[in-house]
């Protein structure tokens, strides 16, 4: 975690330097690590988040657990939630375990008003053997200082916030419905509660953490997806903030959605510019398997060029494929020559492909569902029919699935799955 | 406002007509005025706002006023708020008028995770006679109920919030400081409060508004500010959200602001594409006046193509140079040969007519400055210098800002200005 630890102060050393540029009126420049004395100028180191220092409230009324057959997404939250404080002037305060419940924040906090939130999502597995594990959480603390650092919000020792998710799952761990193929959702937040409006960095944040404990995504076996293809509305542009996990990344997308729904699909997938650039599916990284001329098959995903969230998932499927690729971690029934290729890719290739034979599988990637095979991309009027197996899934990703299902659960043995708890 | 209620029932038929639509795993479709009976199907008409619904609870804590001297944008409140809540399946409930406050939400609600709110600014002033106004307050009702739809938040009856946000202001109309130049702030807000995580419309909502006294901009007369041109970031893009007034706008501009500050300039200059048009200045519009080769001047300011918030003050502009312009409503002062054009205008347009002395003034226009000169533009690298009258401003920003202040604070009657009490 060295990297995470010297991308934060190199974030606090642009903070310091803005703080030394001229001031606009009430605008006061906040940075997590450094501040200035009022008095002397002098820089000030603040505090970062100390696992130390956490007080931990058990709650008196502990609620009955969900059935595990009725579990919806995000509905039902565990016991406890974690908190940690942070203001421009003390830096990272305590962080508190303590019983879930609402956040009192006054009407002006920025949260409500300019979007100054990000979150992120990981799961903890419990194995056949009683070990609770959190699957890759050191991308998970990566991109969320990488998305604090551009909506101008705190950034923090994520290998401090690692250790205190460990605890907080060792609270409400019981909570991890003890069946195959489900899981604990965490949810690490970060909002901007400054008291006073002003578009300007907040002078108060709050780092929380929710989980709810979730069912597979596809309880029955894979039900592959029809898209459609959205060209009326953009997820994202060039200088904006596609690449990052803010949440003024969703609710914009919502009507693109409900748009997709009316007209019979179930999400949609975000074309971009005038060649309609395919870029993610819904809330989803974009996969497409090829069969080239020579017999190879080719995975393309679009690079991270700023306007793609650098998923977890992603990264994962590319990492295997490559890994299968190279020869250094074969996969049992992945195709023998793989291309892996970050690249850009147009809605024309992908037709074109479709009518010469040579498109083979178009999934989606994401933390809950893992992989979503899409069956039908309606375009411009016309739907383009993508083959699925009967299983509803194809030949890379049916493998490739497998292997990170079995690193997830714990069949297989990984270091991307990080030990919470041996029982 | 007959035309904000056909826009609210169409957004309504709209979302019904998404209704019955092909529903996605945990998606249900919200509507603000018309919902779907579970065990019929039928169409149920949902409650709008009400103001005879109206409950007030008065505050048996005043807070004593605050100093006019030491006002602060946004940090100061009055004594009470308004809040109207929403649900997908009751429609709009009753509003009230309650004691300044603490919001208390769940840690999963939407408005922290999915950046789903939205939020509005106008101002209520003081005349001579004691009679206070608002201005204006249907294009923020309008503004809103767009807003609104853009990210799948309930519409809601505009009128109603006009005669609600009339009677808070009554309630704390000693808050609004006595002294030319000073009004109260009014911040309508709309939020997400579904308690689920899920990027779709939320089941519950939360419209609020709250009041805050406010100084004149500039207290000791014009400051001409310096802008640096942007290229680095965008704010908005085709297909995007920059034309409405979303928290989502917000929060990933202020590392531009943050940046332009840090190299010396007060506010950032949004320029988009690769011609660098010229977008929005901060979080204000764009004006900018030319002297043609015949003489006449020229007003130029960017059309409202998708990716420029339609701004009250903007508008206001337009409207009071189109009519001095045609002759209808002669302002005294302003240039007899006058040209009111809302097309794009690029950089190299702007750096040209500079260079060739036909740069008369550049400006900036909204609720808070009303109007905010400009007098240098960083641009790669190079300083671009623009001419500022000893005041601070020019031959079309001063009369007009001299027009609009005065209708304004009472001292011009005209229509714009809505009485919310006589004294």
């Amino acid at each position: 975690m060295a990297s995470l630890r010297s991308y934060r102060l190199l974030s606090s050393r642009l903070s310091s330097a803005a703080c030394r540029g001229p001031t606009h009126k009430g605008i006061r420049w906040a940075s997590s690590a450094v501040s200035q004395d009022p008095m002397t100028g002098e820089l000030i180191s603040l505090p970062d988040i100390e696992v130390s220092k956490l007080e931990t409230v058990t709650t008196d009324s502990p609620k009955p657990l969900p059935s595990s057959s009725q579990l919806v997404f995000g509905r039902t939250f565990t016991d406890h939630m974690l908190t940690i404080p942070w203001s421009a002037n003390k830096g990272w305060g305590a962080p508190k375990i303590q019983p879930y419940g609402p956040l009192s924040l006054p009407p002006s906090a920025t949260v409500f008003h300019y979007a100054q939130e990000l979150f992120e999502g990981l799961k903890a597995y419990r194995d056949e053997s009683g070990r609770v594990t959190m699957f890759r959480p050191d991308m998970n603390m990566k991109r969320m200082n990488t998305s604090a650092k551009r909506v101008a919000l705190p950034s923090f020792n994520g290998e401090a916030v690692i250790e205190l998710l460990k605890e907080l799952i060792r609270k409400d761990k019981h909570w991890i419905p003890d069946i195959p193929g489900y899981s604990l959702y965490i949810r690490p937040t970060l909002i901007g509660t400054q008291a006073a409006l002003g578009v300007q960095p907040p002078d108060e944040a709050l780092l929380f953490v929710i989980c709810s404990p979730v069912g597979p995504y596809y309880p029955t076996g894979f039900k592959p997806i029809a898209l459609y293809g959205t060209t009326e509305y953009s997820r994202a542009a060039p200088g904006g903030i596609g690449a990052y996990k803010l949440g003024a990344n969703y609710a914009p997308g919502v009507v693109a959605q409900k748009e997709a729904a009316a007209k019979g699909y179930s999400q949609n997938l975000w074309l971009h510019g005038p060649e309609h650039h395919i870029t993610e599916v819904g809330t989803m990284n974009t996969m497409i398997v090829l069969k080239q001329a020579d017999g190879a098959t080719e995975l393309v995903t679009p690079p991270l060029d700023g306007m793609i969230l650098p998923g977890v998932t992603r990264d994962s499927v590319l990492t295997l494929a490559r890994g299968h690729a190279s020869g250094e971690a074969p996969i049992e029934g992945l195709p023998s020559k793989l291309i892996v290729s970050e690249r850009p890719i147009t809605m024309k290739e992908v037709k074109e492909a479709g009518q010469n034979g040579r498109l083979v599988e178009f999934f989606g990637t994401g933390t809950a569902a893992v992989i979503s095979p899409v069956d039908k991309i309606g375009y411009l009027g016309e739907d383009l029919h993508i083959p699925t197996g009967e299983d509803g899934m194809g030949p890379v990703s049916r493998p490739i699935w497998k292997h990170l299902v079995g690193i997830q659960s714990g069949s297989i043995e990984h270091p991307w799955s990080v030990t919470v708890t041996e029982h």
